[in-house]
């Protein structure tokens, strides 16, 4: 299992967090990776009408801004929402943020 | 003075309005909006070293969003927080953002 690159805890910017959480399809990837830890790209992508390309391209901008850990194990890729750190440095911005994902209509793949 | 067009209250998105806040200088704009209500754009940014195509980029973004009402008042745009919309859709979002924002040391211009 090998850990893809991403900022230390102390690196972590709010605006790029924010970036990250900033798109639908985003929005809703980090939603269901809280729910369901250790879960691989593709099962926590399940559903979403997104391109294989697209999707990548979503997870690298959160594995970037810190939003997310990826772990290469084998042929998958599996993802960790990075809650600790994010409420070490931004107390009280991620899980208000998840809560009012949540609650907002389950998105269908559009912005 | 006459108002640019804005999404209702109601047709507020989550995504839209972190992605409007997930760039420093938006972020920074935002910021000093809530210090100074009903300012101008051009006061909001002194000191910012962003073109100023750029910025109306930004207060586009933000408007378009929800973030802001922009107002034209003669040869000035002045703009004001919509904090009790976002209040009222959001609870505990926008407070807590622009305090972490207020946190971080201040942005220089760069992401």
């Amino acid at each position: 299992m090998r850990q893809l690159p991403e900022p230390a805890r102390e690196s972590l910017r709010l605006a790029s967090v924010l970036h990250a959480l900033g798109d639908p399809i985003r929005l809703e990837l980090a939603r269901r990776a809280r729910e369901t830890p250790e879960s691989t790209c593709s099962a926590l992508a399940d559903g979403l009408d997104v391109p294989m390309s697209t999707l990548s391209n979503h997870w690298r901008i959160m594995r970037e801004a810190g939003l997310i850990s990826m772990t290469v194990d084998g042929r998958h890729r599996r993802i960790r929402l990075r809650a600790e750190d994010l409420r070490d440095r931004f107390p009280d911005l991620l899980d208000p943020i998840l809560r009012l994902a949540e609650a907002e209509a389950p998105t269908s793949g559009t912005r």
